[in-house]
């Protein structure tokens, strides 16, 4: 099959990530968010606070890794923060999902795709820590914006969500004190206990 | 206000985009797309179909105007290829829309975003004309992948709509063959007549 066919096949089959269901929820009645439009708000998240980077890094990278690191859940469907055992099945799910979706790319494309995941996901280089910190934000941002006071229905801790968002303290220190004061604000407002 | 606190307020504000309808249906119960999941989706689009760009370009810009084009729809909302009236209407309220956008973002960052969305609106430089292209394919797949046969609700015609894509011609050839026969398969399942 020609190039351009196998293109269109795989961005076809991107509307599924449309599908896939977060944890998280829009301001229009209280649907869930999904995989799709969380990956927009984060690229735009790397043009928006690009400043915070540690290092010189290749802003293009870190968008383009923004994009791709969700699409293994379109077979591998989104596991929660706070569920260990969904996190832990989650690895080897999502591995079988990328390899499954860039068999639709041409050779190299598919190759340049999973590479970008593999590096995101192994967060090594400077491109993939500080894609990896932003990744970290939405959530928090989201929840505290949209959910109502004391909406806790997972009963998460205030010291649960600073251990699992420590790592961008270390990735990109100069993002921590808004974070930390985004997850204080959170429980004053009952999001965590 | 300190940059920091601006840009986390818009990012919140950008929450908003998620819950502008557009005028394609999703794969999951027939909900109408949101410009949010559809700003990723052709963000992708210039990743994966960035062979087709006719001449050297900056694949990053590229893919910050597709990232931003459609974020003046928080206040302006979508509007419909087929409806002149309120395709006329856009121009003004995108315009006004846009600017009290980047009066939330610290001023270099707002012109920033102000010049990538008026570089895209121009569609004169090489990078506007391949992302203009790219924004003018999905609805066209999205229609064809995700609608039953005959699902024509506002009796557009296979010429009017050649005629409204006619620019990928101009702009990206190589692209105009799939555009085209997509268009064609479209009119063969009667979403077009």
């Amino acid at each position: 099959m020609e190039d351009i066919k196998k293109q269109i096949n795989f961005i076809n089959e991107l509307e599924k990530l449309k599908c896939v269901k977060r944890h998280n929820y829009t301001l229009d009645s209280n649907r869930l968010e999904n995989s799709a439009e969380h990956s927009w708000h984060i690229a735009m998240m790397a043009i928006l606070l690009f400043n915070h980077k540690q290092k010189e890094l290749d802003q293009l990278k870190v968008i383009k890794m923004l994009l791709v690191h969700d699409i293994v859940e379109i077979y591998a469907g989104d596991a929660f923060l706070f569920d260990e055992q969904a996190r832990k099945n989650a690895v080897e799910k999502e591995r079988s999902s990328l390899e499954k979706l860039i068999q639709l790319l041409p050779d190299e494309q598919g190759e340049e795709l999973k590479n970008l995941w593999l590096e995101f996901e192994a967060k090594e280089t400077e491109e993939a820590k500080f894609a990896n910190s932003l990744d970290g934000l939405p959530p928090l941002l989201n929840h505290y914006y949209v959910k109502e006071d004391g909406f806790n229905p997972d009963n998460i801790s205030k010291d649960q969500v600073v251990e699992k968002k420590s790592f961008i303290q270390q990735f990109t220190p100069s993002l921590w004190p808004i974070t930390e004061e985004i997850i204080y604000k959170s429980r004053d407002k009952g999001l965590y206990h």
